[in-house]
């Protein structure tokens, strides 16, 4: 599940959350006007401009007309509106490197696009700034079925690419909800994460190499395909996770660990938080290796998702639930090891009672517990508000109990979920409706205890459009400073994703 | 292994590979000398830059006795010596950034040190230099024993780290010969690599955060312990592999990962390179979450470590060799999984004959096998050539043959081993003696082929003082360039770690 962030926007709009790309009834206000921001000083595409652009590409890769150019100025969740007037679909590097020689000359600011599954508003644009989106780049390169390292081109559909790879026994290393449609450029340049990542590590550890272009043009070769190269700092970072703001991802280079053979799922209940981190530990230390998802959810995110989803709690009422994940290369042994650790657990009283699931439709039907909670929270509620945080484990869902006294009988009700194998958890506040002051005294009271506890106001979704102004909250100025100065060094016309990612210095 | 790179040098000189770091025996040539290198135009170090130095740490943390001071100039394999005449000891970061500030307002450079464990002659000065040691620098901060992630200071040893998490049922996410001696500051300076990365990922993906001084002293504070943390850019990485020259690491968070309860080793024969690589492939899908390193050795290896090292090879001839190791956390599982695969490729005729170790005497047995070879080799030859180097999986070996074919009658032999779980291979060429014009015949033959397979020159030991004048045949000019400008943004005056990583530009 990624869809989870920002699906308040989703209530507001009255939205069903489907594969509709665009829906004419959800027209969202203009960002520019939503969030008061002001257009910086870039040049506007002239006539002059459009005709070279379509010498660079060829006529029908230059999209102009109003009703072409919308659908990629709305963001996914249907909160942001752009007003660009051209769209490009370069289908090579060269055509990137070509289009952004121009537009850096000509200091026209340029919005690169993947999917645009983004939940925070980082891949439509907010002003006039020009669209290059990837979709055309979507060539697989090679895959090589020993070392698993595949290389494709950025436009590359997750989806897709984990169809190829599961021919030659292969996955993907990362898994989300939005895969149908997220280009694999987008799932680096925002280093997306998923629920797996407790398995398979996060893109900087799996991205093997990778092809960008500077805002300037010049193309930058870190295609390596090694998982051992220590020649020179290692600049493929550079471009993983800086939301197209540094560089425009053109090709990848990333490992597939093997397609498990075996697949389990636990589910069980737990008394107190505490006894969840105590079974967390000896979980990896029983099953470590196996370990493919460590979910939590407390009481009220299963009374919400039962409640509103036609779903059946297979277990009473308990405090907390898991569901551990297992992905291995031995049914018999995973089954076996899995069901040791749960009577154990539960023999010790330290989990209440559980279920074991091997077959396909009986894992799906546990996961749909813990996949529709977002949703569930929306019928839920008048308007919900949910956040995509991470904590230091022992302090994992400490903000749920502090919101609840905080807030009070100002809200519905606070709960909190999510992937405790990583650190990741969303905590869910409902409202009876949309309350501007609310959401402002909810982000405020969370994002200062996320900072008191040194944890992340953005655990997997990125920053983008709407998290520059409580970037603070995670990085000091020391940090910031930093990266103020990457942005200068690589894009020094600032053209890239202009209104994103940084704050603006307030000089 | 991580001895295996120069090992060549200590063949010239004759010294025992052991524990003393110093040893007067040998004394080696002056860096500059040896490698006619022209001193850089930074300050020079004054009575009352020393004076300033004690007034900023305390008189006894700054040494300037030639006799004091020699020990720190001198790396390990004793082919490279410094002129430093002052050698810094601080306890805190605060006193690093007082130490960087003055040392770049002055002019003066620095060479950061850690446990002066490194094989391309990175950690020591060449020229005059402050030397900077953390290994006053080491308490352990923190163990968050659920989510695994350990906060120390940089100049922890990796042994006492591994030691002190191990009585919390963790392990170091990497495991190298040195770590008797090398800080955990050094090995995330270096992305030091190691045998098990095959299971455990790279530094890249286990840093969880990090503490770094710049070059001006100021302290960039990303040391969190998140897995996810998606807010801005992700500085850490300009810090892992970077040897020193953008910043000095001060303190790491890393990940740990649970301690295996099985480890079991397989030791078998196969009769080509192309079937090693199709057993590798089968035994991560058959046993893929338990692998934890996958060592080739050619037949030539085990003959020299044989001959050389007193050893004895339970199997008989063979072409090539493999030891399969495994981590997990149940011993019969893990011992079935192995006993079935290893069967099964015997009855198939992909694997030749084999034996499966489970006592600790006896892997250690077999290990030993593979680990001596460098020191084999040594023995073997009148003077041995070895490398560091990476390639894709299927031209993981074919630089053997075609170095035996090119050099033919002019060398004793030629041979490979190394982690072919993670593409890095060490190749040894032994001559009768030492031949400069041989030594850069092989060096030229060989990073010509990586180059063209798309290799690296330097897998895991980094680029160093040695290597940048080679490191043309692994990156490009693209990127190249922007590694130049990060160093200049990073350390506009050049005194962090100087004649190191990046080649001298022509002009």
């Amino acid at each position: 599940m990624s869809l989870h962030a920002s699906l308040r926007f989703l209530t507001k709009y009255k939205v069903l959350i489907c594969n509709v790309r665009y829906a004419s009834q959800a027209m969202p206000q203009l960002s520019s006007e939503k969030y008061n921001v002001k257009r910086k000083d870039f040049a506007k595409v002239q006539n002059s401009d459009v005709n070279h652009f379509k010498s660079l590409l060829s006529e029908d890769r230059v999209l102009t007309e109003d009703g072409d150019v919308l659908p990629f100025n709305i963001d996914w969740i249907k909160n942001c509106r752009g007003q660009s007037k051209v769209v490009l679909k370069p289908k090579s590097t060269a055509e990137i490197s070509a289009v952004l020689k121009y537009c850096n000359d000509r200091k026209l600011a340029v919005c690169p696009q993947g999917g645009n599954t983004g939940l925070v508003g980082g891949s439509v644009p907010v002003f006039d700034e020009v669209v290059i989106n990837l979709m055309l780049m979507n060539k697989i390169i090679n895959l090589d079925c020993i070392s698993g390292s595949l290389v494709c081109e950025a436009g590359c559909i997750l989806e897709t690419l984990e169809n190829h790879v599961k021919e030659h026994g292969l996955i993907m290393p990362l898994d989300l909800g939005s895969k149908g449609s997220c280009h694999i450029g987008g799932n680096v340049s925002t280093n997306a994460g998923g629920q797996r990542l407790v398995k398979y590590g996060n893109l900087h550890g799996s991205v093997l190499g990778l092809e960008a272009v500077k805002a300037n043009g010049i193309i930058v070769d870190c295609l390596k395909t090694l998982k051992k190269d220590n020649t020179g700092y290692h600049l493929k970072h550079l471009f993983i996770g800086s939301e197209g703001t540094l560089g425009v991802v053109t090709k990848v280079a990333i490992h597939c660990p093997v397609l498990p053979k075996a697949i389990n799922v636990a589910y069980f209940g737990v008394n107190t938080f505490d006894e969840v981190l105590q079974v967390f530990k000896r979980a990896k230390s029983s099953l470590g290796e196996i370990v493919s998802a460590f979910e939590m959810m407390d009481n009220y995110s299963i009374k919400t998702v039962i409640k509103n989803m036609n779903l059946t709690n297979p277990l009473p009422d308990y405090p907390f639930y898991v569901l551990l994940e297992t992905h291995g290369s031995d049914i018999e042994h995973d089954t076996e090891k899995l069901t040791r650790f749960l009577s154990k657990e539960i023999d010790e009283g330290q989990v209440l009672n559980g279920i074991i699931a091997s077959e396909t439709a009986k894992i799906q039907a546990i996961w749909n517990l813990r996949e529709n909670i977002p949703a569930a929270g929306l019928r839920d509620a008048g308007y919900l508000f949910t956040s995509d945080i991470s904590l230091p484990a022992a302090n994992y869902y400490q903000i749920v109990p502090m919101l609840r006294e905080r807030l009070s009988s100002k809200v519905k009700s606070v709960y909190g979920f999510g992937h405790l194998g990583d650190g990741n958890i969303h905590i869910n506040v409902a409202l009876s409706e949309f309350n501007e002051e609310m959401l402002s005294l909810i982000e405020n009271i969370m994002y200062e205890e996320v900072a008191k506890l040194n944890g992340s106001i953005s655990a997997e979704h990125g920053v983008g459009f709407y998290k520059p102004k409580y970037i603070h909250y995670s990085q000091d100025d020391s940090a910031l400073q930093v990266m103020r100065e990457l942005k200068q060094l690589m894009d020094p016309n600032g053209i890239l994703n202009p209104y994103k990612v940084l704050p603006e210095t307030k000089n």
